[in-house]
């Protein structure tokens, strides 16, 4: 493995991979469900040069196709391989004679197979990356997308999404179909400008993508779900120089039981690392680790939206006092801090209410905040005046007035701290919840414990270095 | 307090309440949006006798009006009392001189308000339900919904849902706002039989409501969550009774915390229990306690759903290396063993598998399962067929074929052995997940750690009770 302890590739490195001028797609195919055909409809938006290759086919809907790589008229930035694994060795030794920049591998039959042969095959595609220095995602992998960049170098759709600033997620996965799951999260609103999975990674892994979006303009925060690396060091590494960039990490480890690093072993075939390897990632600034895949996104989009912490207590505001509990429970089980408000704020807080109601933390602005909707902005904007609290949770049901959340974030902007949305309802997305996430000033959970880990991250590891002066890279 | 501690309420007590042939509304309104409107139009398809009451009119939308609950020409069953605290006490005996049998209070101003006041107020009409022998539910209530009964005596309108048997839920939340929330559950699928609230408790409680859902045959089994309670002891006895019954009971307390203990005060003015009541009542048989409100309904669904189990190991079936390895770490987290296939397992398990997976738990059926889904259901014969399973896991993504999902239910009743699907998508529902739901041979979770969750409840407290002969009330 000492082979692998190299250092991070740098984005320059990277850029003919995932900002390629020019793509071949070796493999191309007119089944539309074929390996090759998925890829190729997917690729059709690339605004680049494409070349497609197929020494069986004159053209496929219309586009000429090359016999072989070699007859492609310029050496070819980005090549993707849809063939077969038995065909990949020949392939790459074409490809470098091309002078290709980068290689996709997306066939399976290596490491991830447990035997001596896929082990092997493995071991000779790395012989042949590092000879020709080309560099190769792969393999046993999707592919990539870079929105950003209108590429969509993968076998699977990811599903397009608009890129809204202040709300864009780069993605990084190793596995494939967990990417391909969470890239779904795009037609519930959130804005993806990457999604990038290197599947064995036995070139190009997670901690260079990461390194990547550090660099690409276009990314506001990265979610992270990896399983294995060759060097934890690299990751590290990889995770300051996106702090540094200003740039917060999501980061959710697949396989932390001992039963699931077994597992590894028959999926990516990558080292699991041992049971620190997250407490040492914990303490990194600018990261959140999360336990629940579940709560990955809803992270990464309330980092990407949340300014620094200016106090460490959180206010809950709530029209119901069974969920303003329920947040103050999840609040505790976080050990987030939900202190009782300042004596100006209470008397705030009472003028704005009904008489039956308390003017406390949790804040319930009861039933009545359905037909006195303004009620609710005068609690939160007394909520947010005061200096104890650095953010506002507020619990929200569907009877709820919808045309107050645009309000709520206004103001959580005007006094620098976030307002996050917890959607109670079991009617789980609406035009409302859409709307929600794609607010850049409004951060969207779908469950109390995801909103206050996020929190708890936010005030312990986020914060302090959101505060601190960037540095450029 | 010791006035409450008496017995609960038996179901004929309770039939005046929530299966009454006549109801009356007092506060009936033309007003749509007037707490009195709003009760009105939900009460409109309630198949009795359904008398108005209103001094100020003469009919309301062709209906007549009575003047008084003492000019409606018969004792009414149940009197629902849509107007403000200031009236109720007045009205209260008004009801009983008509010989009413029960009352719901949907007002506010009570112990809630923590004045001395409301408490007094509170006072006042226990003593007047205690000395006319009537039944009050509430006050500060949102009130209830006997679908099963076509009942829904309550200001909020619960979504209906068809009563799907061996599927049906009756949710007991004291928290009115709550159990609305969670009833929006019906719009993914979920069959509610009863949504009942009962706010402060004055009289009638969520341990009431329990046992009569006990003895109601429309129910399959129970969802509760609750903040409060006069007397602890009257919980068990009616968990114990619902035990007897054959149902079920998933419990959610609100306000485990310390803060959230003391936010109760502000809300019901119930007496929260100590960190200890939730222990007491997680060792009854019948019960699982979940943590997480988000989780009540799929863990009520599923036990609904569920035979005994008849291993204590659970096998996970993926599409997916890392959602499998995601799955193996949710079951370490919650202490369910997953072992390992015995060896004829292995082998029916390498016969369908493509040569590069490995035939081993979690099984991962890889992206192949696209293309030849068959080999997902022979996965799953070979592992429903391990005796060391008692349950299979199987997370899902959209990209999977839905047509095999009721021939993996069928499967899983012809072993005898519950099948869980765990939706991975971020696209969070779809007429799949609707499909799902309503299937009483598939038990479906949004969140591995719910999946599991349930299943270690259902192994260690569920199962041994539901393998024992039932016992008739």
């Amino acid at each position: 493995m000492a082979r692998l302890e190299r250092g991070l590739y740098s984005s320059s490195e990277l850029n003919k991979l995932l900002r390629p001028d020019s793509v071949a797609l070796i493999g191309a195919s007119a089944n539309a469900r074929s390996l090759g055909g998925r890829t190729l409809a997917n690729l059709a938006g690339f605004p680049g040069r494409l070349y497609l290759v197929n020494p069986h086919q004159h053209e496929i809907s219309g586009r000429a196709c090359h016999p072989d790589i070699g007859s492609v008229p310029e050496p070819v930035d980005c090549v993707v391989l849809a063939i077969p694994a038995e065909s990949v060795e020949d392939v790459m030794q074409q490809c470098a004679q091309a002078r290709a920049g980068a290689v996709v591998v997306l066939a399976s039959g290596y490491a991830e197979t447990g035997t001596p042969e896929g082990a092997a095959a493995q071991e000779r595609l790395i012989g042949l990356a590092a000879g020709a220095g080309i560099r190769v995602i792969g393999p046993n992998c999707v592919g990539v997308a870079n929105q950003a960049h209108c590429l969509h170098a993968a076998f699977a759709e990811f599903p397009r999404s608009e890129l809204l600033p202040g709300c864009r997620i780069g993605l990084v996965s190793q596995s494939g179909a967990l990417a391909l799951a969470l890239s779904q999260g795009a037609e519930r609103g959130v804005s993806f400008s990457q999604v990038l999975t290197c599947g064995n990674s036995c070139d190009v892994d997670v901690a260079d993508f990461v390194a990547f979006l550090a660099s690409e303009p276009q990314c506001d925060a990265i979610a992270l779900a990896f399983e294995g690396l060759s060097a934890p060091g690299r990751l590290r590494q990889a995770l300051t120089l996106a702090a540094r960039a200003g740039k917060p990490v999501a980061v959710c480890k697949v396989g932390t039981s001992a039963a699931g690093r077994a597992a590894i072993r028959y999926h990516t075939a990558t080292d699991p690392g041992d049971e620190h390897l997250m407490d040492a990632i914990r303490s990194l600034p600018g990261v959140a680790v999360v336990e629940r895949i579940e709560a990955l996104l809803e992270t990464a989009s309330f980092l990407a939206k949340a300014p620094a912490a200016r106090a460490s207590g959180i206010a809950v505001l709530s029209s119901s006092g069974g969920t303003g509990i329920l947040a103050i429970d999840a609040a505790a089980r976080a050990h987030v801090p939900t202190p009782q408000p300042q004596a100006v704020t209470a008397h705030r807080l009472a003028a704005a209410l009904p008489a039956f109601a308390s003017p406390r933390n949790p804040c319930d602005a009861t039933a009545q905040a359905t037909r006195h909707p303004e009620s609710v902005l005068s609690c939160a904007d007394a909520l947010l005046s005061d200096p104890g609290y650095g953010a506002l949770v507020v619990p929200w049901g569907r009877s709820q007035t919808p045309a107050l959340l645009p309000q709520l974030g206004e103001l959580g902007v005007r006094h620098g701290k976030p307002v996050c949305i917890v959607w109670m309802s079991q009617l789980l997305e609406s035009g409302t919840t859409l709307e929600m996430e794609r607010n850049p000033s409004l951060a969207l959970f779908r469950s109390l414990d995801h909103c206050f880990g996020a929190l708890a991250s936010w005030l312990r590891g986020i914060t302090p270095w959101r505060a601190a002066p960037k540095t450029c890279l």
